[in-house]
């Protein structure tokens, strides 16, 4: 036990019961659908974050690295897909993993990719089990559900090459870009319409597709039938941030996330206080600042973690945060002296998270502080 | 001995040629101008790459965080200078690396830093070593040179209080956003005049003023004279980047750090080939917007190194990076299979750097990877 006085600054504070509020909340949403979470754990990167998320210590997972899948197979994961097209030159690690008894299934969109999972899965007898990426909304990756015969040429390939095609899988990335509930609540229909239309036409070509899987956290959180749909992916719903708060999915006393900082500088001929989280604290993440209210690198709030009004990181250095009230309002800095606390709120708590390599476990909201938890980075 | 193709992306290489060039070049201009270098340490955060740019294993260096101050003076490096103002609660880092040996100097720019600094010179029988923090251009924390009292009030609080007043250190961030060589010229005469004015000032109230620390890359790069200035840090100048590049600092052939990745998916229809480096891997740094040359993400190049023309990463997420040609150029997108390699050249050295553990060092520049160093991060 420590006081958040006795930690060293800048570092990662983790409010366990918010984390807590926002898993059960989730879960009872999906439970209420009637669908199961594979929660993508890219978010926390951390064993004791992810056994509080998945429905049993073996999983289902979902993983953005190779890494995270040797790291959580180490603490017991057995059931996790990796949900980034696989790249041929990683395959040896999917088989070495897969030869331990992990069951980690892959995903791709193109005949190329197809093709380098099947010889895999020849060359090491293992039908290697993969989903074929749907591009419900255009953002990056995926077969469009208009390429209906793509998408059964790569589903008879896999079918009959060797792997295990195990169904179809999309990402509403878009949804990120939604402005209200309405909005969101479309994308959610369209990345549902868009995977469950792709699993008809492979089940009309005689393929099976038993795994319908999407997931963000927006689209997660309003969606209102998932019909059709067999698991739902999200991480960032665990921690919440800036961003998602902007867009309507949580409220600001949803965010588990925040970075202790010390104030070591003020300019008060330019109305800013200086603290020792710069963008290496916070990351380089500024989400926000497509929405409607920017909240620069971070919204600062007492070391409590009660926000100040209008106060924000408006700009950083390596590791200088500077502090100030937003542009526009009319409120004062609080009245801080050198060596106070304040915490910062992040834009993106999976892009902030990655700057550390622990999170400081506050156990009640109070200012005590528990146990640390390991997370780790990589690839 | 590797090659490329062994590697697993994304990782990040370093062009060991091209790193001891731009050491080389910094140094000879130092020394035409009859200054020491203290290279800032927080771009590569490695022992191997210090060894390269320090004078001596032992220093002198500069860091950004008491983490790397104790990595390094477990590898030998004994004369730090600590520069980001010193908060209260980390003095008992401080105390503990110099009770060691370690001659690690700290700065302030406050009557009540340099009282907390004082209060643990007198508790440990240390005359820490301290530097004022000057501000020369108006960018983040230091006293202001016209401020000359309050100048001479923290200088005789410390001097006489048992600390040992080393001088005064600024930092001319302002240069970042400096266009074309007068400019850079300009705010580095500026950086300089405003350091060797603050050090009258301590001279003339009769106290001493041995070190005057004036430095940042681009100033560094383009100071015509540094009369009075007896030690310029610099950091970025070691692999520089895409930013230092528009900046006219450096060409893109001097650009030490690259990212490596692999095409994973085309979407020939958007003019997209997607490769396995999003933001995790390049940062989230996008410091080229501000410049004439938008970079995006980072610049893509032939896996030898060789930059396409107009291809660059337009869009991530957080394992995908998109790559595309330029907004308004006419070029093409390169013909690249599935599973090809590709390099992206990144923004902002520092930023990138701090997502990785390790650096792939490219001895000759060619495609073997002979070693790798390892590089730590935190505070």
């Amino acid at each position: 036990m420590s006081t958040l006085a006795q930690l060293q600054t800048p570092c990662l504070l983790l409010d366990e019961i918010r984390m807590e509020r926002n898993i059960v909340r989730l879960r009872d949403r999906l439970s209420r659908l009637g669908v199961r979470l594979r929660p993508h754990l890219k978010t926390p990167k951390c064993v004791e974050v992810a056994r509080r998320v998945m429905d049993t210590p073996a999983g289902p997972a979902t993983v953005s690295t190779l890494k995270e899948a040797e790291e959580f197979a180490r603490h017991g994961v057995r059931d996790m897909l990796y949900a980034v097209g696989i790249a041929p030159n990683k395959l040896d690690r999917v088989a070495s993993l897969r030869a331990t008894g992990i069951n980690l299934s892959v995903i791709v969109d193109s005949v190329e990719a197809a093709r380098a999972v099947i010889a895999t899965a020849r060359a090491t007898s293992d039908a290697i089990p993969v989903l074929i990426e749907i591009d419900s909304d255009g953002h990056r990756s995926g077969v469009e559900p208009k390429q209906t015969e793509l998408l059964a040429e790569i589903g008879r390939l896999l079918h009959q090459g060797g792997a295990t095609l195990m169904g179809v899988m999309t990402h509403a990335g878009g949804s990120y870009g939604c402005r209200g509930a309405a909005a969101l609540e479309a994308a959610a229909e369209r990345e549902r319409a868009a995977a469950v239309a792709c699993a008809t036409v492979l089940r009309e070509a005689g393929l099976p597709c038993p795994v319908v899987s999407v997931g963000s956290t927006p689209t997660a959180h309003f969606a209102r039938d998932l019909t059709g749909v067999t698991e739902v992916r999200a991480g960032v719903f665990v921690f919440f941030d800036l961003f998602m708060a902007g867009l309507g999915v949580c409220e600001l006393d949803d965010l588990a996330l925040s970075v202790l900082a010390t104030v070591i500088s003020h300019r008060r001929d330019k109305g800013w206080i200086i603290v020792d989280a710069g963008w290496m604290a916070m990351s380089r993440d500024r989400s926000t600042a497509k929405q409607p209210v920017d909240q620069g690198y971070g919204l600062v709030c007492e070391a409590e973690g009660r926000p100040y009004t209008d106060v924000v990181l408006t700009d950083t250095n390596q590791e200088h945060g500077i502090m100030a009230v937003r542009s526009g309002s009319s409120r004062e800095l609080p009245d801080l002296a050198i060596g106070d606390l304040v915490r910062v709120l992040p834009n993106h708590a999976c892009a902030t998270a990655a700057q550390y390599d622990r999170y400081h476990v506050i156990p009640k909201g109070s200012g005590v502080v528990s146990t640390t938890w390991t997370r780790f980075g990589g690839w």
